[in-house]
């Protein structure tokens, strides 16, 4: 399954391109590869109405995002733990989520 | 406000003790004190319909807490912002969250 290869360094960088631009590459505390956006809600509970939303994708995807709520600041972070990267499951959950977030 | 003085450490200790024994007292990135929990839910979407009634208990008491998703696991970590450490309002938001936890 091409989704759980994990992308190099150059992929990731074209597959960002993709994405809207508030999507970063990072490292985690493990030095992984790692995608996250920080999105900023008006209300702290439209913040987590979308935490909802994601949520549902999330399962009905079943790929599951790192999720951190410091009031109205919602970070999603995605990658494939079975990979120990970033996959293109894991650009494709960034795409499917992207729309569920009411600026 | 008496809720909105920080604690001292042994205050802080004291009051651990009417919690439940699952929050912890520990610094965060900025040496501040704050008390935390996880949660460890049996299913994704029971974890974040708990995260839906904390995050009304907190907009009810207008006292947000940080919330961390990781899958199963949810990390609920409250503090006083305004008063650079922990609080009795974060004590008694700390004991208003913990019956909305389904075991």
């Amino acid at each position: 399954m091409v989704e759980k290869t994990s992308l190099t360094e150059s992929e990731l960088q074209d597959k960002l391109k993709e994405l809207a631009p508030e999507w970063k590459a990072e490292k985690n505390e493990k030095g992984l590869d790692i995608i996250e956006r920080v999105y900023r809600a008006k209300k702290f509970m439209e913040g987590i109405d979308f935490v909802q939303k994601v949520a549902e994708a999330a399962e009905a995807n079943n790929h599951h995002p790192d999720i951190f709520i410091n009031y109205k600041r919602i970070t999603v972070r995605y990658w494939t733990h079975s990979s120990s990267g970033v996959t293109l499951a894991d650009v494709q959950m960034a795409q499917k989520i992207d729309p569920l977030f009411d600026k």
